[in-house]
């Protein structure tokens, strides 16, 4: 057996995450994935993030997206779901968090102008809008080796 | 400057690719993540996946995911998003490919033993089923450093 394949068949356990542990793994990365209906059907785009106490606060590239994503037509907003995970792609060991609730886009310029500053742009030269994701549902997982018992 | 804030201010630009080439950088990994609708919410999980032809085969550990995935009381399948991506976690350079289309389950058991031996299962001793998702849509991009053009 090569080394991968017996990476492969390592034993696994897969133990679930709280709330408050899953928000302090999302806020150890600054990459993750905004997860939203577009037309009907299940869109996902990367992005980066920052927490803002309980809230997560997403960089969005375009209005176009910031639409879709906050549904700029309705005052409530529209539920999202936002993962971020670190996975190893040999073991894949490692966590992952989704937290789900409503986003709404931040329009305040005052507020604008603070998540800017903390909240890197992905291509520096474009002007970006940003959503904030107040979670009402977190969960998550860690993906752990086991320890071999031996017979 | 810190080297971070280097990286991070480093002009980047994002280049949109082609189905071929984005179906090419999906088979280049093993990890994704799904995006499903469930219970009218928008749902994501991480999974693993293999390219068979232009479809994308997943992996998934539980009935229950599989049936909030490809949608068993209906025989077309549901539509979902499936992404897959490479990104930096300190530069954001890298890609990020999304296919949506229409999961089925695979429900065939010679078609289901061909898949199982070629995915990995992510914990080794849980029962898995599997999704085909036949992408009618597939983009991408890249995120790549721009060249520095002196004045």
């Amino acid at each position: 057996m090569d080394r991968a394949a017996a990476r492969a068949a390592m034993p696994r356990q897969l133990t679930p995450v709280g709330r408050e542990e899953a928000l302090r793994l999302l806020g150890s990365v600054s990459l993750g994935r905004i997860v939203f209906t577009h037309q009907a059907l299940p869109a996902i785009r990367p992005v980066n993030h920052m927490l803002d106490g309980e809230d997560i606060v997403v960089r969005v590239q375009e209005g176009a997206l910031l639409t879709a994503v906050a549904g700029a037509t309705t005052a409530s907003g529209a539920v999202v779901a936002y993962e971020a995970d670190v996975i190893d792609p040999e073991t894949h060991l490692g966590w992952s968090v989704v937290a789900t609730g409503y986003a709404r886009a931040i329009t305040d310029g005052d507020e604008l102008a603070r998540v800017g500053v903390l909240l890197r742009p992905w291509v520096s030269d474009t002007m970006t809008c940003a959503v904030r994701v107040s979670p009402d549902l977190v969960t998550g997982f860690r993906l752990t080796a086991r320890p071999v018992t031996l017979p």
